[in-house]
């Protein structure tokens, strides 16, 4: 279905929209790039605009993945951030992003058409808006959801603590528990891999216990500052190919399946993307 | 909550009900054990006889780890097993299970009493039956879930071609498709980042494009067959500090959350597995 979906049902992602991770080569010298999509408006803008500056800044380089927790999170930035004689300096002009911008009003009649009967809690329902995942509620408002390969931000106990420095991507079962509860702000769109096979720490919470254990980053740049980077184009959500494509997933057809489900987890119905030919 | 159960609340899992894979030691020569719960009764009792036999022929010594797919599973057994003049002989006795041993008859009343809004399809709904999660469905049949770190068994098309000598475990997002579809047989409840750490696999579906991609099996066994083995329990899902896990699990109450879910996905809401001291 999605391999046949008409030009016209793709979107392309804006080169400025990514933001280029390259971990140092891995034992046998061999590069890992991992490639994040920014959420667009109106999702998480005050952080995203902090990370954007941070890229800039080329904040990240030279720092390195400290926590991997299985069937969790994998989670990167200053090992010495805590540490106030030791951190690194951040740089200036980063928003602090209040708790109340973890939701966003959803636009009208969202989820009433929906094709697909996505799981959710009694008060809440799922729906995927503007390419993206995310749980409504019924005072109105959506957060995006914690599927595998979102990417958040890491914060401590005070909900306004987070400010981009730190994030984590998603590398096991959904965590929706966090939604609502920390910002999220894009996703991995390829080379995810390069850090759900990264060792897990054996620390609290999957930090490793030593540096030396941390795997180094290269660089962190926005999309448009990367030479030779390819295009991507994600399939819009309101495309009909979108549908049949979530509608299948939910009642598999293919000869393998005896019965079909009829339905599917939100999360088990990642929004395509895919490199521009 | 947990850490507090009474010793009544706790449940011992038999030896005999234990399959132990040593992997080959990795890079460091560091050893790699893996621990997995086979399921009791009424669950899967078929293709659990045949992997009983299987270990108890140290079928699987030698063979490999030949499937790593990114947020889906890591598959083990006869590398050469599609190829009928290469594939290792299969011990004699192992039966032919049909499908209709997906699903078991649930117990009446199941999930009338639960505490948790635990989410589910429209025709369906998810509980925790002695210890293992399930899906049951209107027909009065419950099947396993496929949660991260459940233990499956590899099949072709035909449904009933899965002997157990093929097995795979779910490293990522539920597979909640594949439930009524494949048989689960049990649980990794030891070392599963022995497996969702390894590299993944190139080829179509994740498998390894050579050889020496793949991890070698230096032994499976029985637990009853495991010299200095630990003993296992799990939490025992009718107990009340069950109940309360699964509540406290669907509306964190620590500092750092600002916003309760209201509900908890099955899969998110693991049985507390632990060694005994």
């Amino acid at each position: 279905i999605v391999a046949a979906a008409p030009k016209a049902d793709w979107t392309a992602i804006p080169a400025s929209d990514l933001l280029v991770m390259d971990l140092a080569p891995d034992a046998k010298g061999t590069a890992r790039r991992v490639v994040i999509q920014l959420m667009p408006p109106p999702f998480s803008q005050g952080w995203i605009g902090n990370i954007r500056k941070l890229a800039a800044a080329h904040w990240w380089d030279g720092l390195s993945i400290n926590r991997v927790q299985d069937n969790y999170v994998v989670q990167w930035g200053d090992a010495d951030g805590e540490d106030q004689a030791r951190a690194k300096a951040l740089p200036p002009g980063l928003a602090t992003v209040s708790q109340d911008r973890y939701a966003v009003p959803a636009p009208k009649g969202l989820g009433q058409s929906r094709v697909v009967n996505f799981s959710g809690y009694s008060d809440a329902f799922d729906d995927v808006v503007d390419g993206w995942p995310v749980g409504m509620d019924q005072d109105g408002t959506m957060a995006p959801a914690h599927c595998y390969g979102m990417v958040g931000v890491g914060r401590n106990m005070p909900p306004d603590t987070g400010s981009g420095a730190e994030l984590y991507v998603v590398i096991g079962h959904a965590p929706r528990h966090l939604d609502r509860n920390i910002a999220l702000v894009g996703r991995v769109i390829e080379g995810i891999e390069h850090l759900s096979s990264l060792p897990r720490g054996t620390g609290a919470l999957g930090f490793y216990e030593t540096p030396k254990e941390r795997t180094g980053i290269a660089s962190v740049r926005l999309g448009n500052e990367v030479a030779g980077l390819p295009s991507y184009e994600y399939l819009a959500t309101p495309s009909g190919t979108f549908t049949r494509y979530a509608e299948a997933r939910a009642n598999r057809r293919d000869a393998f399946f005896i019965q079909p489900a009829g339905g599917a987890d939100l999360c088990n119905v990642p929004v395509p993307v895919r490199r521009v030919k």
